[in-house]
């Protein structure tokens, strides 16, 4: 029913995640109305991330060129490093200013029922630069497979580097939340790590 | 925070409807993961239907090459034209295989309030097809904007061509819907427009 081309533009929209039939097609005709420059900009900034981003040597982060901003950033902490499942979870981390530390993409989480086992992970690469640090702070997910994956490198470390410490995000009631809303497990969390005032 | 070439993506992509800012990092991150060739074919496509797809010289629906697929299909019946606001609305149409006439695309509503005036839509071209016809369709949107096109439309056609018979879609209850929660305009044109069974 659609003219080939944009028949052709709105299937390699489906394949976006969360985008279904109709927003690809809504989508499609955007494109038809916004300007040429627009169009092309778009075009080639797909070209361009797939072609100019890769992954950092050091920690694994997204970098454009063979290391990445963070870890060519002198300024940085070097005592420290944040250990992150994926390079996007880099940069919720990042907008609260509150690490100045180096970080550590993992690639993932443990999940023995998808697969994803130690070796999977980029384990190996963060062993090998935790030798002097001060501190390690496990900030995979707070899910299962998040929990998993910090308790396993929490006992490697503290087995090959016991004098490093290792931390882990609080868990507790996220600020502006509300108690009664709040899901049990998360409550539970907050009551066992009070602190005192 | 992110390496440019892939914030350049999250701005373009934030400038598409409907896409935040949340979305487009998102989708940016999706394109990182998929691969070189998923994230080219989209590349062209959007490239694609900037440079292949055009206007029909006919009924402005939107062409690869001088006409529209339907206006060459010659199975077409050409006594009957049905008058849509956007080349968009030819799709849902086509869907219902209702209709298995010619097109024309107004390229909007009259809505003096925002400047649309009647030479800003393509009358003219209809007018100049009108003459010979058995039946003009106006399926313009059922609101105040697309039934003050209906309208003006339907009298200057009555005016040109009053052989031409002049009809409106339907208003009323959509199909699957409950009558509890109609609003009360649909509702009044579901009364108004009641048939005899």
């Amino acid at each position: 029913m659609l003219a080939p081309p944009l028949q052709r533009l709105v299937t390699e929209l489906s394949k976006l995640p969360g985008i279904g039939n109709r927003t690809a097609q809504r989508l499609a005709f955007h494109m038809l109305r916004t300007s040429e420059q627009d169009a092309f900009a778009l075009a080639e900034a797909i070209r361009d991330v797939k072609l100019k981003i890769s992954l950092c040597e050091i920690c694994f982060n997204l970098a454009e060129g063979p290391r990445c901003a963070i870890c060519l950033d002198e300024r940085r902490d070097e005592g420290v490093i944040c250990v992150v499942e994926e390079a996007a979870d880099v940069i919720p981390i990042e907008r609260t200013h509150e690490f100045r530390g180096r970080y550590h993409v993992l690639g993932g989480a443990l999940s023995p029922i998808d697969g994803v086992e130690p070796e999977d992970l980029r384990l190996a690469q963060l062993y090998a630069r935790v030798s002097g640090l001060r501190e390690v702070v496990l900030a995979t997910n707070p899910t299962t497979t998040g929990e998993a994956t910090a308790l396993h490198i929490a006992a490697a470390l503290h087995e090959r580097v016991p004098e490093v410490a290792v931390t882990r995000l609080a868990s507790g009631l996220p600020v502006g939340g509300d108690l009664e809303y709040a899901d049990e497990v998360t409550l539970g969390r907050a009551f066992s790590g009070r602190r005192a005032l």
